[in-house]
């Protein structure tokens, strides 16, 4: 069977530049528009991408002066996209720190019956003490606590989906008996974190359960990823670093007991297309020229737990950085940064400029079919089994991905032609899980015995 | 000024008779299904209704035999409409006990964004003890306790939807200054129930707020109705019933500083039409037969905190049944229940009729004609601003309203020939809220000076 690549568009506002609003072809409060997205999710559907994904965060975070702030609630945009759609898959963000189990499991088999089994969930446990202080605490739950937390969620979530068995609706209106109360069960779960009796008020959804994605790279991250997750959204800068994870995480998939081609890897890709190299390189620079570097380097001093006048802008970083072990939250995001900083040996002004165009995903500026040679380099080289496509500019990143270097991975056969199947599960291959009859254990679908 | 009445559509899968999923006409698995719901919201917009609502709870009831149980959580589905429609407002029951004010003030601005300001919130402190087992507690926090929750949580609501000012994007592309940090604020809340700083992560949407809507008519829920809503849902059986309650909810309002008319009252009806009234009965007859008692009666008792073999179907309720302030939740439905038994010494069985019409709503059996006089009556004798429609049959009974009733209602100059504004504030006449700055008092829109 032929192998073939996933492709997820990755949206915010008017592009992952973070400059890209000021851009005379920008709608600059694109952020709040929910036709902006209905048509960036109907260009993805016309170049067959499997999905589109919102990040998210429920806090407002840093400076409302440096780019458009502030967004609508993921599993809101996505049902509104989804009456604008009717194949591309919807992946909304939330967090299982700051999230009941009931609610969000509701939430999400609502979406799912609503878009016709469309749906995923991006799980964060939400990073960072500011998000803490919305939810009644004083500071952000321990890393390991939040991924305690999240796998527990996890737990929960999957037994209220399945508390519904599929055939449970008899709807037999001579006999005047709409459901089997025998086949709607209680989940009395009980456990650290959480204490839900069920079933959940709705009856099991076309998905079964949403698509899971998981998007940390730290080892709880990992682990959860390997545990429950079926597509993972990583930030990878080079080959060699995106092989070793592709390998490490399918190798940790496996010792779990499932399948590894159950977890689809896409690392994230900021492509900056043009006519010619020069073209793109010019698009590139002009967007880099456009970024107010105060605003970022404010950022990157809160990331690495330092003042901003610690960072003079024509050095690089300063030498001593405490380790990852002492970091509370996005783990894995310091270490990016701290690690593309030291290998290329940027200047803090430099280091802000790559991070301004992809946030510290691997930005690609290029010809359709040097965009496509990238792809296909990594696809075939066991770094990829997809790619999270963040525009630089939207929609006119989306618009040129789709029309100029789609066909050409169609035409290479890397990449599908047509929708075949109607649900996000379809399109990324993946099963619908079967009911698992509420035990403590994964479903069986997230537990396939490696043959 | 001529005053005009107000029409809600109160939708619910097949209808609010519990047996109208069986007839032949009905879709059993309409709860699910949200084209029915698209389909319902459109027939409603052409009867230029002000605003559609779903009720809601967080738990599944009682016996999924009876009629369609489970049902899609009312902020996606109300999504979903939004993306089918353009006017009409869309009113979504959200709890104040079993949700975050963040992400539910967060959720329901996002809802006013993507529908252009059609957005309304129905209040709820969800009674009952079953709900709470699914967010981990043992039983439902006390009434009071409840009530207290949620003068605090729409406290915090406000505060979180004024915290940025109408004008604090600034879109400044040549600048490079997108958002004014002095126009977005900490909203710094510290309370009994919540500690939230703030702000959102959302720029201040069309409405402001969402229309406030409360439902509950209980002293407590009076209280909360007087001090912060904007429309009231209620159930009453008789003109002098509503005619005091009516009196007493402007009343409190006006006591507590507040312009009564912003205060709009809207008791339920449950019509059953026909071109005759002989065949407006039959119609209700044939529902009526197709309810099956055991389960209404095993409901009844549940309410009243008795057995079912304390109800034999053919007699009246026993004479001890607790007063309602031993009952913890529900409690203004209880009253309700057990005054129209009493009242009009309804057998069990014949007041299992009454119920399963419209759940203690008025019901109204008669032509297009006479349900048109029934309304026109209870406006007039202020008894009511508009009325909940809750047709016992879906969609049948919202299109014989929509095309035979409202032609009646706009002859007679009671109601809207064409929607005036756009937004759901604008149907029901009530202004944008002004920011209030974030101070502990209810927004100045809530506290208008009496004349």
């Amino acid at each position: 069977m032929t192998r073939h690549l996933h492709l997820n568009a990755f949206l915010m506002s008017t592009g992952h530049h973070e400059a890209s609003w000021r851009l005379p072809e920008s709608n600059p409060v694109a952020n709040t528009d929910v036709a902006h997205y209905q048509n960036l999710a109907r260009i993805a559907e016309r170049g067959k991408f499997d999905s589109i994904f919102f990040a998210d965060s429920p806090v407002l975070f840093g400076d409302v002066g440096r780019r458009p702030a502030g967004s609508l609630e993921p599993t809101v945009l996505l049902t509104a996209i989804a009456a604008a759609t009717s194949k591309i898959g919807l992946i909304a963000t939330a967090s299982t720190t700051y999230n009941d189990p009931f609610n969000l499991a509701r939430r999400f088999a609502s979406v799912d019956h609503v878009s016709g089994g469309r749906a995923g969930w991006n799980v964060v446990t939400t990073a960072g003490p500011d998000a803490a202080l919305n939810f009644n605490l004083a500071d952000q739950p321990a890393h390991a606590e939040r991924y305690d937390r999240a796998a527990e969620f996890l737990e929960v979530a999957f037994k209220l989906w399945d508390s519904w068995e599929d055939d449970a609706t008899l709807a037999d209106k001579e006999a005047g008996v709409w459901g089997d109360n025998a086949k709607v069960h209680p989940i009395d779960h009980v456990g650290r974190h959480f204490q839900v009796r069920g079933p959940l008020n709705l009856p099991r959804s076309p998905q079964g359960y949403p698509l899971i994605v998981q998007a940390g790279s730290s080892e709880d991250g990992k682990g959860l990823a390997a545990r429950y997750s079926e597509a993972v959204f990583t930030a990878q800068q080079t080959l060699e670093d995106a092989q070793a994870f592709y390998k490490d995480l399918k190798a940790r998939t496996a010792a779990l007991g499932r399948d590894p081609n159950g977890v689809k890897i896409l690392p994230g890709i900021v492509p900056v297309i043009g006519g010619t190299v020069e073209e793109a390189l010019r698009l590139e620079r002009e967007l880099d020229e456009l970024i107010k570097p105060e605003y970022a380097r404010d950022q990157l001093a809160r990331t690495l737990r330092l003042k901003p006048e610690d960072l003079p802008l024509d050095q690089q970083l300063p030498a001593d950085l405490p380790d990852e072990d002492e970091i509370e939250g996005a783990k894995s995001r310091y270490t990016l940064i701290v690690t593309l900083a030291r290998r290329e040996k940027l200047t803090v002004r430099e280091l802000i400029g790559r991070l301004g165009g992809g946030r510290g995903h691997r930005t690609f500026s290029g010809t359709p079919e040097q965009v496509a040679d990238a792809i296909q380099e990594w696809f075939d080289a066991d770094a990829a089994d997809g790619f999270n496509i963040m525009p630089a500019v939207l929609p006119s990143g989306l618009e040129v991905f789709t029309d100029q270097v789609v066909p050409i991975l169609q035409r290479r056969g890397l990449f599908r032609t047509e929708y075949t199947g109607s649900t996000l599960r379809d399109h990324y291959g993946l099963a619908r899980p079967v009911r698992s009859g509420g035990s403590l254990e994964a479903p069986e679908s997230l537990q396939a015995a490696t043959a």
